[in-house]
């Protein structure tokens, strides 16, 4: 053993991250949050929206009057009064003692994103297969590349999940001797995309699942952000078995609690709680009273409410300023709730390739390579609406259309404007969705 | 892939978390918590010592004020003014620039837990041996059993960790072709058994270390909380490279904040800020500004005073109830700082097989095999004396020898109470350390 250095130990073992590499994401939020940039790249919530004077009051009493239990160490399936919130919170959109929810079998996450990697954790082994949304959450990639899985993107239209396409890609990898672990979804409200799996796809997505011994990872923390009709039922309400609910309280109060959920099948709660501790021994016990408390005390239902009306008025501002100032062939989605428009752009333009300038007219957005576990995607960006207030949203997509304009036009003047990478290659976007 | 079901999922996949059954100690604090037991089983701090008001006061300025700020999303990393304030932390005990200790290499943490799981994640392949000292912290054993790496205790004696056995256990694995990839230590204030690695011992088990080209892993959660003499200082204020320093604000502030941080080796700090990112995303920033405006407008060190006081007053109250109530045969550390004394059973006596009888008697403890890896340790039993009143200490020592003394009148009468397990070979206690 004797010479080893730190370096051959980073080269030599550390494979769960070997691949890994900054997020294009992570370098992009740097500079979009200069005050003179209107992002259009972020996920955040608009706290603001909260009451804040309110809030901090219950913070305050916490620490004051609580402090002796909210500041000490919690237990790793999180505070029972919680739990039982989040049942009350699930079953308004449908997941109710009827099909088997249980504060028993809730276990309190370090957002939604430590919930994903439990999941992880408990059945990914390396070289396994992901099937997931094309394109997805870019924190479930880092989540399945930490894990050394493949992920294969099952494409969406206008009603999310394609059916046949996933009956197709369960299919090839049958074929190909894959073992395929479970779907990763985000049903309602996708994030990146925008559109929502619709009521009669859902009965076949999970009857194709369970056909194949599928498990399903239903992530949703936008399903109760809707602004129009009511979603369609989470996968959840469906099904009592096989499917992994995952949620949090980062769209719907505040993220930098980071208190998120999921709501295991009992045979796996205490797997997934010993999971939990081994990572992080327990989440916090002051988060945990901040939200139970918010949702024991003050009017949530009522500020769901809030954000919908912020966010539709913010969406509407985005899909009326796309409509008036985009060039010619650029397509998007008109999504019913959530945070995202999924922009296609015109043939022959790159959105990675096209950040430097959009930065340079300050404006910001999250190139479509970002959601692909294959780097393909440069056809498309992510637009978020629910952080700039409108007029920035609209000054925001000036500036983008300016910028897409001009490339536009640099390409009528030198020919096609070749993307980089896979994108150069005919037919390397192809497992892109035509969402438009 | 027809026919899968989810116990066929956890049966042949869980693989890393295969052996994990719900913690001795975690059933252990279930009943521990109810409020006729003196429990000694906990290694909570004494949170009530807190000045709660003005804490409560600070918390709710942090919601109302900045609310906008601290609920939102934070980074991965941590938030640069909390990890300037953690470099004044670590400077008290030594580790400051002149060791090349430098906030751009503090990532910030779901307290400790996290730090050594990301630790853990990055650089451990199942199989791989880790060095730890016999016995350790309970947690440790938990993270690198879901990494499924093999533990090699190194057993300790009054003076902490012994080099001669350390170099043994190196060329014990380098003989058996075993890969061993990091030492992990408690050096200050030892969790469970209570003893400080020596000023002079640091030094030969560094360059032990460093020779067999192993990393160094060194948690110091208790090191701000010594009693007497200055502790020795850390690992990291005496090697720049090839340590990874991790600690927390769990003993020193609050617990329930989930706050930790790991001063790692440049090269690899982006690869754990990725890794971080992969499981939580990021920090909550809520809880970091609460860390970083308690330590930059509260009078944090003359709480560590506080906390000091409070614990010196404590640990003398166990030591004086141990040298009163304990039958004969009965050894125990004296720890200079830190929550904990590690007792030794007189001969015949099972500390785990004797939780029962003290639960029944009103008094829980944690049994010694909690913090080893291969079950052996049940001579032993963890005293932690943080968090119970000196009152409280003793009646728990009181009972405690009570339900010793009639162990021993029993082994009396039917002859030698045989050890359930490895402990009833003789020999297989061995690599427990003779700590008394």
């Amino acid at each position: 053993m004797t010479g080893t250095t730190l370096d051959d130990y980073t080269d030599r073992y550390a494979r769960r991250v070997r691949g890994m590499t900054a997020s294009e994401i992570r370098a992009l939020f740097a500079v979009a949050s200069r005050p003179e940039v209107v992002s259009l790249a972020g996920g955040a919530p608009y706290i603001a929206a909260l009451p804040l004077d309110a809030v901090g009051e219950m913070l305050g009493r916490l620490g004051s009057e609580h402090g002796a239990t909210t500041l000490q160490y919690g237990i790793g399936q999180g505070l029972p009064e919680l739990r039982e919130r989040i049942c009350e919170v699930m079953a308004l959109s449908g997941i109710d003692a009827s099909c088997g929810a249980s504060p028993e079998d809730v276990v309190v996450t370090v957002g939604g994103q430590q919930a994903l990697d439990l999941v992880a954790r408990l059945f990914l082994d390396p070289g396994d297969v992901v099937l997931a949304e094309g394109p997805t959450y870019v924190g479930a990639l880092g989540v399945f590349q930490a894990a050394q899985a493949q992920v294969v993107h099952v494409p969406m239209d206008e009603d999310g999940l394609i059916p046949e396409a996933l009956e197709a890609a369960v299919a090839d990898c049958a074929r190909a001797g894959r073992r395929v672990k479970f779907l990763y979804t985000i049903p309602t409200y996708q994030n990146p995309a925008g559109v929502t799996l619709s009521e009669e796809r859902r009965e076949r997505v999970l009857d194709i699942c369970e056909r194949a011994g599928l498990l399903v990872i239903e992530d949703d923390p936008y399903g109760r952000l809707g602004f129009e009709s009511e979603a369609p039922k989470p996968l959840r309400a469906r099904r009592r078995e096989g499917v992994f609910y995952l949620s949090t309280f980062s769209k719907t109060f505040a993220p930098g609690l980071r208190v998120g959920w999921i709501l295991a099948p009992h045979a796996v709660r205490d797997k997934l709680v010993i999971a939990s501790e081994a990572q992080i021994l327990c989440p916090s016990g002051y988060a945990q009273a901040a939200v139970s408390t918010y949702l024991g005390t003050m009017p949530w239902r009522q500020q769901l409410k809030v954000y919908q009306e912020v966010y539709r008025e913010r969406r509407d501002a985005l899909l009326d300023a796309l409509a008036d100032l985009m060039p010619e062939g650029t397509t998007w989605t008109r999504p019913k709730g959530g945070l995202f428009v999924w922009a296609t752009l015109p043939e022959g333009l790159d959105s990675k390739a096209m950040v430097p300038r959009a930065i340079a007219a300050r404006v910001a957005y999250v190139p479509g390579t970002g959601f692909y576990a294959d780097g393909t995607g440069g056809g498309h960006m992510r637009l978020n609406f629910s952080f700039p207030s409108p007029e920035r949203i609209r000054e925001g997509v000036r500036r983008l259309a300016g910028v897409m304009e001009q490339e536009i036009a640099m390409r009528r003047v030198f020919g096609q404007v070749s993307r980089p990478g896979r994108r150069g290659q005919a037919g390397a976007d192809a497992p892109g969705p035509d969402l438009a």
